[in-house]
């Protein structure tokens, strides 16, 4: 390591999590002091004296992605990059490099006003999953089950500013056994994975939604589809959401992944594996 | 080329303008009927039959990297490719880029809140650059001179909504000599350059703004920093835009260029390079 | 009138609809040649030279409400004034003004949060009707049948800037013939009434929306209804819509009134009548 | 006072404030235990069972101008009613008022678009106030040195979504003795008066942006003026705001008055003077 980095990792975030405060409490224990940078309060500078390894945590998917992109122009190596946090964060992305790694998507359209998605509303038919690119937590992800719900969507849509709320995913409704699949994945090894069993009256499996975790043995084919998705974005440190039917769809991949429930279900200590893959990191 | 691909070329576009009529026509008379979408009235299919090279032209940024992304899936060559397109229209992944890549840029910080804005501002001084990372034709580019002035635009984009619009770059300003360059690159080699000079009354070098181009032959040592920019952002066809002032900076990349004026200053059908250069990716 | 004042009459308006050209033309049959005002292109000037009196007609409410205070503020007479421009262009004003009046609307609730729509939710039940404060043809208006569609709704409407679109207007759904009525009222008379028959696949019955216009005799109770529902609201020209179920509900009132189908189903030429009232008001 | 009412005074807020909790202590203090209502979390239902007298306290202007509209639609008397909030919260609409009343503002222009901005901006010159129709606490409110600076808060306000908001009230600039005016008018009565002296690096009074509040004894046609405005918009409690150069200059009128600084400037306790007031009311 350059002598001039008075740190050799840092940990970057908005709003602190448990998930940061595992990291940083793991990092100590295996004798690493990192930097604590909360992004709102702290101006980034490009080229500024970075250091090594950084850890990247802000919820906000553009306050991660910048805070990566920033570090990334003093030589730091990010975890995730800001690549792999876009590609995971901006949904259009994600679809287009899991289909294009060969990995089985849902039947997915995107439209660009509100004049396509009354034709890909056509050409998926009912029930159907209406999503724009960006956010989390399951938010604005609907379900449609009739035409009149629909054209009240499409008029609330029409009415945001941002050209990425105004594009809508339209895909197929993959029927599950009321649950979806999480699984972690860290350096091409998957973690472990967890069940997401959706709330009565509530069709997303959201853990902020009231989804209920429970930790069970990821077969070897969903092993291996894990762990290429997040190459298909890639993304060293991320969580992805398989959907189960007849065989295994890929839908989403969270570059910034939370962890709390999954650390529970799964019985795994994540925060300790990304330490010891940062420990790795250094002496490379 | 396969079969089932019932036309080798797609130009995708939102608004037509006179660029891709060019394009269009080059690719006629070379024997190319490429296929035209409207991207704002057809549904973007993932891993649909699609085109071996798609021309991606979409005014709006977003329009243009997802209609490129959805093509990708389908295993399309995209000009550019989506990852070139937003690594261009997002202005804090250029500059990250271009300086991890070496090359120099106006002293520039992110900020991510209004409050780190305010830190920054002590950091650079005045006059200095705010912009946000999106938003293209030079909008919201604001070149501030006073304190009074910046509380004002502080508070003005602390009420828009997108976090992207919230974050702001600041910049050091750079005293060009009325004028800033832009060069367009095509598969590593430099078309052209041209200055383009300023209107009175307005700071900014935008030809949307009233600017003035003028061709020029640009010198060894702007040719090779022109060509690792477009590298820096793995853009086939690219803009570049530089400021000159104790030497060159790199300023913004185009992912989607403009290049009507180019045309007429620096006498260069930049239409024509593109198709010919289509057919040779064709060819492959 | 005043020797100062140029014009007597001026019409204000953005998009010229047929509307405006029949009112100008009706103004011109009897002798007045009205100074036409574009509210876009013009800057308007508090305390000026205004005409005695101005015929509001932009068609985007705010737009309205600020050329009639303006001139307002020159002591002008306004058709309709700003007062009544806002009290029907918001919904909350209006329903608070035709409830205060003694008039029946549909059982309704207003909530300024999220939560607070769902309490409103378990008090109206489903079906519901959930609108924000403001916006015309029928925009955002949404007709819910169910939780997972009333919940996606909430989550759009969360994302919206402007407090007004943020607010719910919750009703109880009223079961209509298939129609609803439109009543023109100009200085405390009816002067025709029409149905409007919604379009299949449309539960609303805006003309804007495919809805279809058939003229009818309007009974005492009706009449009555709708004048006692302009003077409400302080409207000297508005149109009244009215909902027909186990009696009459009042619903909204417009405050810059479309006519054109009116015109044709009712037999009654409107812009002729609003022109000679004004002749009226002139010779006061 | 009819028997059903189970409450006779309701306090409406959304976030309490000391000054929401001085109302509440000096009705107490007079025997009147009044309801308290979160209007966040409370569905308000029209022509409800409410009680006869309402404070409406809400910070945001539509939260008050909306719970002061459906507590009249019950027949409530309501401090202050929603014209008046309406009339206060929106600036173009108090500057129509003051001005129609006779009462002095600075030379104002409403422009609706950033094409008549620039027309206006050639009428009023430099420097000038731009300020958008709504919001509180100054916000937005810009003070215009040069032309550079103008084309950047047009830019700015040209992204924001509402109508209200892409308004311009375009404005001379008062030069002031470094502060302004603030009085306080219950029932056509001036409760007294202080000066707000701006803080330095900060063209704007208010006292969330650090001025500094004095009390000083009105004269006799300063204290006419402010109740000729308060009268004006219909206020039965307000704050007047007034610009001193060569005269009196009306402003600002504020219909949810902030009084926490004016107490102790002023040494009059608003609160005990209100709470007196809801007594008169109740006995009427």
């Amino acid at each position: 390591m350059s002598p001039v980095r008075t740190y050799e990792v840092e940990v970057l975030y908005d709003v602190p999590r448990i998930e940061e405060k595992l990291i940083i409490r793991a990092l100590m224990n295996l004798g690493i002091k990192p930097k604590l940078t909360t992004v709102k309060d702290t101006p980034l500078i490009f080229k500024d004296n970075a250091p090594s390894v950084c850890v990247v945590r802000p919820m906000s998917m553009y306050r991660a992605a910048y805070s990566a992109a920033v570090r990334e122009s003093s030589g730091s190596f990010t975890i995730n990059s800001s690549e792999a946090i876009i590609a995971c964060g901006d949904k259009v992305l994600t679809l287009s490099k899991l289909a294009a790694a060969g990995l089985r998507i849902p039947k997915s359209i995107v439209a660009l006003t509100i004049h396509s998605a009354e034709e890909a509303y056509k050409l998926i038919g009912l029930p159907l999953v209406d999503k724009p690119p960006i956010g989390g937590w399951g938010r604005l992800v609907s379900l449609i089950s009739d035409e009149t719900a629909y054209r009240s969507l499409l008029e609330h849509r029409e009415m945001m500013t941002s050209q990425q709320l105004k594009t809508h995913i339209i895909q197929e409704y993959i029927k599950t056994p009321g649950r979806d699949i999480r699984a972690i994945i860290l350096d091409n090894q998957l973690l472990g994975a967890i069940y997401r069993y959706k709330q009565e009256n509530e069709w997303r499996s959201n853990v902020a939604l009231g989804a209920k975790a429970v930790g069970f043995r990821p077969d070897e084919e969903l092993t291996e589809f894990c762990i290429k998705a997040a190459n298909a974005i890639k993304g060293v440190f991320v969580s992805v959401d398989v959907l189960e039917s007849d065989g295994y769809f890929l839908n989403e991949v969270n570059g910034v992944p939370e962890f709390k429930a999954f650390i529970g279900a799964a019985k795994r200590n994540v925060a300790v594996d990304l330490a010891e893959y940062i420990v790795k990191v250094l002496k490379r």
